[in-house]
């Protein structure tokens, strides 16, 4: 008989809005949904006790690492990390780094996690630059937004690897066959472009195992137009948080035109359950949350105020990642150059 | 008695997806409501004629340049200027040459007029690259992007014109007093940043007669963070259709979500006539064109699928623009240095 590979998860219960609460409510959720997944609780023993205490949850398979730190949000990030060596983060990501942990999890700082993650944990050999790369919501589904790092100033082979990673990625934890990869421009024919986007266009045209579909307009990616949406990280940082920003901004105008009228306040009642379905699927928060990709292990930053749900899914995503191996996948591309 | 000095506005009567019939309608509404302004339509007289028949206007202030031939959005732009010297295009930017015309509007080609605005009408002297400056809507009413034109990889000193030019822009067009400049980056902090953005950033900090409020980050964008939004021009196109386009999809998802069921159909007939007055305040077609700054003219581009209301807006922005002195104002601050 053949035992299933546990998978071991460790999470950074202090980072976020809702840390620890929300987070330790997540990795029950998740432990309960599968009794593979094995949870490090990065934090204040005590605090994360306190949480624990009255949850239905599998002792055995949850851990508590207790740290003395907390990186805020507002910290200089390398200054954190080389600082703060019994912060939550830090040790969180010593568990991947030992091989304790196939995946770590935080919603704290992103610039902590973004340079911890490469200097505590480590590249795959070969890995250029890991870019960080998470799922954003679209009319057909969702699309892996390939680079939204704090390494800015990409050459064409870093946006090359992206591309390959991506493809991985997408085919394997998302489960889309032959992904379609397209490079953001300012326009669809051949000859736009700046300097970075037409060295790289032909690299990516010769590129091998990628499904290469040439470029794609800002105004495509919100209908989906390829599944993994290659760019420079200024401009991947710039598509996301517009996209999130936009949106956030057109459904609070809505709701105040539902609520301008007496009338309106009546339709808006009629209208909300169809409606809250139809933009559910615009949530982010349904795909857990940003992998860095190209290190020794999994490293995924949620969204700051994630809760429990999006956590859950932040731990599924590490499951999926290592049961399809895909850093396994990415080294065997590497080799194979 | 002073006499009001008349303002001679050009139209490219061939351009985008409803011409020549909306175009020639939006000229006859916007010389109906202001007396001083004189049209020239450049376009195929045949066609441009059967349009005008019947309609009440003044023909004392319309005039027909006639055009044998029409620049289509798919040719290579630099191409199209140099061969095509009786297209509607060429002919109409002449017009602002000659010193015939204030200004010109384009539903047409976005490359052909980029181009041939530079060629042909030519930069005022000191303009080191004439930005693309659309308005975008705001919760907070709306911003000046600039740049969102063809010249991609700016540098320095180009943001700092930037600044300049759409300060000028916003506080006399507009009528925003003091107009806060910010520059797109990717994060809060002034450490953060591509090259050129931390290249930029102490220029624009010590830039004298600019209201410099720092780095602004996408998701401030359509909060309305600030009124003239510096960016190179690759960023600005991502920013430009990546706004348009999430606002365009999050408002069909939204449509199908109040179709989706019979109680959602009902809500949507009571939601709609607020929901509507809310969302035109996003509407981009409110805000007339995008102009093309810092040439000796004023050259504007409307969407392509623009009809009668948003050309009449634009006319009204060359008006604004003539009576605002707003190039002398530029040639001032360029003098001053």
């Amino acid at each position: 008989m053949i035992m299933p590979t546990s998978i071991n998860v460790a999470l950074d219960a202090m980072g976020g809005d809702h840390a620890p609460g929300e987070i330790v409510k997540g990795a029950i959720l998740a432990m309960n949904q599968n009794e593979n997944i094995k949870i490090c609780l990065a934090g204040d023993k005590g605090l994360i006790e306190k949480e624990l205490s009255g949850q239905p949850y599998d002792k055995t398979r949850l851990e508590i690492i207790h740290a003395t730190e907390v990186i805020e949000t507002a910290e200089p990030p390398v200054m954190a990390i080389r600082t703060k060596k019994n912060s939550s983060i830090v040790l969180g990501l010593g568990l991947i780094k030992e091989g304790k942990c196939d995946g770590f999890i935080s919603a704290g700082s992103t610039g902590a996690v973004l340079v911890g993650g490469q200097v505590l944990v480590g590249r795959i050999k070969g890995i250029k630059r890991p870019p960080l790369a998470p799922l954003i919501p679209t009319e057909a589904g969702a699309s892996l937004l390939i680079d939204c790092g704090a390494n800015v100033d990409a050459r064409p082979e870093h946006l090359v690897q992206f591309a390959q990673i991506g493809s991985i990625y997408m085919e394997n934890v998302v489960g889309i066959k032959n992904p379609k990869v397209g490079i953001v421009n300012n326009g669809a024919e051949e000859e736009k472009g700046n300097a970075l986007v037409k060295e790289t266009f032909p690299l990516l045209k010769s590129c091998p195992g990628i499904n290469f579909i040439g470029s794609i307009e800002a105004r495509e990616i919100p209908q989906g137009k390829a599944d993994v949406i290659v760019c420079e990280a200024f401009v991947g940082n710039v598509i996301l948080k517009l996209y999130e920003g936009t949106g956030a901004t057109l459904l609070k105008m809505i709701k105040k035109g539902m609520m301008s009228t007496t009338m309106a306040k009546i339709g808006a009642l009629l209208v909300k359950p169809g409606l809250k379905k139809t933009l559910k699927a615009f949530d982010t928060k349904e795909y857990g949350g940003a992998p860095l990709l190209g290190l020794n292990g999994l490293v995924v930053k949620t969204h700051g105020n994630a809760k429990a749900t999006e956590i859950k899914n932040a731990i599924f995503q590490c499951v999926q990642f290592k049961e399809q191996e895909i850093n396994e996948k990415i080294k065997a591309k590497l080799l194979k150059g």
